[in-house]
């Protein structure tokens, strides 16, 4: 039995459980080609890993009840590669959007996204602000760690740029799941000549819009030689404390004017 | 690692691993409200569970690769429910269109629904043709057992009508996941008076679009009181022998003909 | 005048005759290749020839009202052939979403699918669902006669696959529309190498999405060679006291629980 | 058997009989209040009369086809009433598309709406540049008689009112089918104080979006009252000398640069 | 400061400064290819230069208000162009849906497009009424002249042809925006053989689908030669003061039945 | 005559000037509700003034040229208010599609959207990228000033909240257009109690689904008091040399893997 998963209880048992500050927690993960070293299913595995261990540390203090994943998202920037499973941007918000009118439908009113993959950050935003207008609903988006295209931090042999199957990544893997990562295939793609660009670059000010082959045929954007499961665990349990602090303050959100 | 879970391979694995015989299963589960007694992703872990069975013991044998489930599908007819998530039909036919696009970027050529509830069925035929015209992929949809309402058999003591949350339903749960079962809060709600149409019933000539409370507040229909482990064990095996026998021929269907 | 053809009424004249039992009968036909010895029109002419037949039967009685057939509907397994004319999955949704809003205006409350086309009838139970829910209305699906690739029988010198252009079919168009059956052209086309499997056949456990062309070149599935205007007007018969039977329920069907 | 109706040809003789320079004739009826005089059929019964005279007459040496009619369209301007049948526009432009590409792939190339009903004029139209563009057919969009409220005359006694259910409409069904006209009671029904208005009038240099009950509760805008089926035979037979000649020129019409 | 540009006051002024009564002005513009010899923005130019133009005479008096134009329209005929951009129908009746929801959050009731460019004014009819019905909104189609092939008058030098950068439209760009106007590569391109057809040609009886390749590879129908300041001076002064006449209508029609 | 405003050539120049480098700049502006001192027209003026800078200054060296605007975009987060008009997700998520479809078929291959609304940044990115798979052309995002809300600076008497009417903004406007602003209307409402968290905030680890009103009926979002013309101009100053550097990396941008 997976700790507060929702989707474990009886109807009746859900609406007796929750509550209009309980916060359904759905991850968001990808199934997409994250080179010859990690399966396609990476972003799903830490999504849904981090998610359940969040719950299980956190759930009952802050109310929070896990969803099942969502494991087909926008990942259209490796849509060239075999192996990606990927849904439109319309597919996706309407999916969203009948989730959204879903949970309308419980007694809780705070839904919150744990998204592994940094290619549905936007369309999360967007969707975000649509639940809340059509639904009612406070919607929240989470990342277990700020995507480095995103302005969040990446190691300097990488030149910043380790956003798909680099160091950080691969290191989370070899601690969730080791059995899954070929650390023989493991290789350095950095498109080092991106770091010519001040603005238009991963986590720059001017973002475009990329598909991974734009930087060759790796499909790898960072460096995964130096991976190791220990630095995957130490980053996991740094997640996991952020998200425990972050889950906190969405669990008491309020926006609303002070009297 | 579960066995032949296609998204654990690597994006250069999976081309290397499929060929056009290979057969991707897809479950399609559901979350709906199954009554007081059963969980709301009943459909969800039957569908899933099945196929990881059927996939372990068949799956070297006649090539088949599992892809993670849909957990949320069609399920309207529990609409009024909280605890019910559904996506509306053409949200998932938008979904369908998506994967079945990706599938037709990998090397296989057969791509499998193995459908858990019965409310996605007829969606899932139009599906499988009309992904065969847009993909050119051969499509096809398994149940672990027909429906009841699907021409399949139901006891007698439901009157033929355990369609949802009855006998067989709650008996395969408590084989499967006998800790999501309560089975004090199991009953008996079978529409009798439905017995009187020869024509408008579940699996008669005449299908009706129905909604699971236009029979009563339950939310079953169906006998779930004598519901046994033993019984749900034994339909289980049924079911993985029947669909291991169904999927020898998935694999090498070919409609065209003979010279 | 055709007998009870609704549109043949005035608006206030409508809103008169119509009550909450009443049914609305919309036959839904196809446009589609069937061979070359049958009108691309048989499945509208059955559907409406019959549909006019059980109205001028039973209508009195049953307060049944005729609509005007949908004539295009979804025929895409025929795509393949010019002079077939479809719609997709979306627009036919849609289609029926927009006549079930209008049936809902109106005082009645039962709207029935007679269907004369086999690739309809997965679909027509997507919409009937959807028109429950949407518009409140009580809604049915009903064939002349069952489909063999939906659990109807088939004479077995077809083996079990008159499913399209046969000899059923073509007997009841030699019955209904003697003008417009070539039979010269008449031939068999029987897969017969489907009949090796149990499971992925027509009405098998495992439905598949087939195109007609799957089969060969012919478009005919089935045998037509044997036809007769006499078999046709005895399944004409068949069908209408059939069709009767079951309008009888449809007319009084009530799925609530009996107090 | 109706002359020259392409769907009661099987589709290898379709193939055959078709050319590029065949038109393929589109009546567009409606089903909508037409006041309590007249069927809600009026226009489709109108459309598809007119159909098959022209073709009767012009068909053979125009080389024209005639289709099923579309009797559900775009009669959103009596959705107030009970008894009117539309379809949304954008339901209404799919089943247009949808149909362009089953013409394209057949031999012909020219597409003609014989169009029944005022309201269906503007998207007709735009649906005939968009079929040009998507599916490289010659499209066409032809009235029996120009509607009043589109630069046609209509009788001075109706002050140039006369759309919907007036003395022309009236009389022509009292020629085409006198058994579903009820004269008693017609009556007259026309918003005098528009004729104040010089711009925003029907037919005037500014339209405007209006409903049938904006004039009042009625639903006839115009005079039925001096109906005669006289004076629709007189005008059933000047549209079908119109409709003939304008058929010539579509059916050779080329917009190409002479060399 | 525009006068009267309503999105150039304050949220809480535009509900002060709006009554039912207000009209709001939406110009509609289109970006296309117009020939050699006039920028492709010239229907934008002449929609918003004429629509400030009657705001600033009439607006007070009338209460009109302007709002920021539509740009990109519904340009397909021209498609085949670089420099065309345009909208889908579908696409541009969400926007004016939208649009027309925004409107009804106001106070005002009343909606006029005024379009500059003719390829629009079919589809602004439907969402004219579609707006109607959706939004309670009083809605208004103008054309500043109406087009030639709308039944407008055309210069008998261009046999009633001058639909598209002809000599009235170069006129009034060399009225409006001298400085855009390349004179020297105006040319004359009238499809004279199209002068054979009663029926099927602009303003007949008979629309067609076209695309201004249609007729050769210039991109204009009509004939610039001839085109002078002057001419278009007169021209615009005389649209302006018939649009002021015609919104004088507009901002007081009523077309409920007087008592 | 704007300076290099793509719009203003012919469509035969537009093909001439343009080059696969060439670099189409879309003002993507908003009309919304901006408190009680500011136009809703706010956004628009500053993306369409700044962007009319940046190319007078940089147009030339870097071959960048001007579209017109889009002025009604994604606000819904001022949905609630009357005077802001805004489009759906779906609807501007097809309205940029059409135009990268436009984009394409001239030379160009570089399309910048420089945005002057924060709540079209997350979904300009999600276009940013189906565009670049859709129509193979590079793509990017631009903002004057990255918006405070998504991890620019704000000024400290702010609290880091100034995202919608502040200082900044009325300064901005104060230098652009001081004729449209009230700064007698000018009010400082910054929800201060945000500032109790340290991830749900604006630019912080969590976003979160937001409208308007949830922090109170001001509208604003900042402290606009202190607001100054010099302020605003220095701030555009900045802008502009901002958006030069960016574009001079637009302009020049490659991925590809260096050989």
């Amino acid at each position: 039995m997976t700790v507060r998963l929702l989707t474990e209880l009886s109807a009746p048992a859900i609406t007796a459980a929750l509550g209009p500050d309980s916060v359904l927690v759905l991850p968001t993960g990808a199934i997409e080609q994250h080179g010859p070293h990690l399966p396609v299913a990476t972003d799903l595995i830490a999504a849904q890993s981090l998610a359940e261990r969040v719950v299980e540390q956190f759930g009952e203090e802050l109310d929070l009840w896990l969803l099942p994943p969502l494991a087909y998202t926008k990942s259209n920037e490796h849509a060239w590669s075999g192996g990606t499973f990927w849904l439109s941007a319309a597919t996706l918000l309407a999916v969203l959007d009948d989730l959204g009118r879903c949970v309308a439908k419980t007694p809780a009113r705070r839904l919150a996204f744990l998204n592994g993959h940094g290619g549905n950050s936007a369309l999360l935003q967007v969707a975000a602000r649509d639940l809340r207008l059509a639904h009612g609903l406070r919607t929240f988006t989470l990342h277990p760690g700020v995507p480095a295209d995103q302005g969040g931090e990446s190691p300097v042999e990488e030149l910043g740029m380790g956003v798909h199957g680099g160091l950080e990544e691969t290191s989370l893997m070899l601690h969730l799941r080791p059995d899954l990562v070929d650390m023989s295939a493991a290789d350095r793609w950095v498109p080092e000549h991106l770091d010519d660009y001040r603005h238009v670059r991963f986590g720059g000010s001017v973002s475009f819009g990329w598909t991974s082959d734009d930087f060759g045929p790796s499909g790898v954007i960072g460096d995964a030689t130096g991976a190791t499961a220990e630095r995957g665990e130490q980053r996991a349990k740094a997640m996991v404390a952020h998200l425990g602090e972050a889950f906190a303050e969405v669990a008491r959100f309020d926006p609303s004017p002070r009297p």
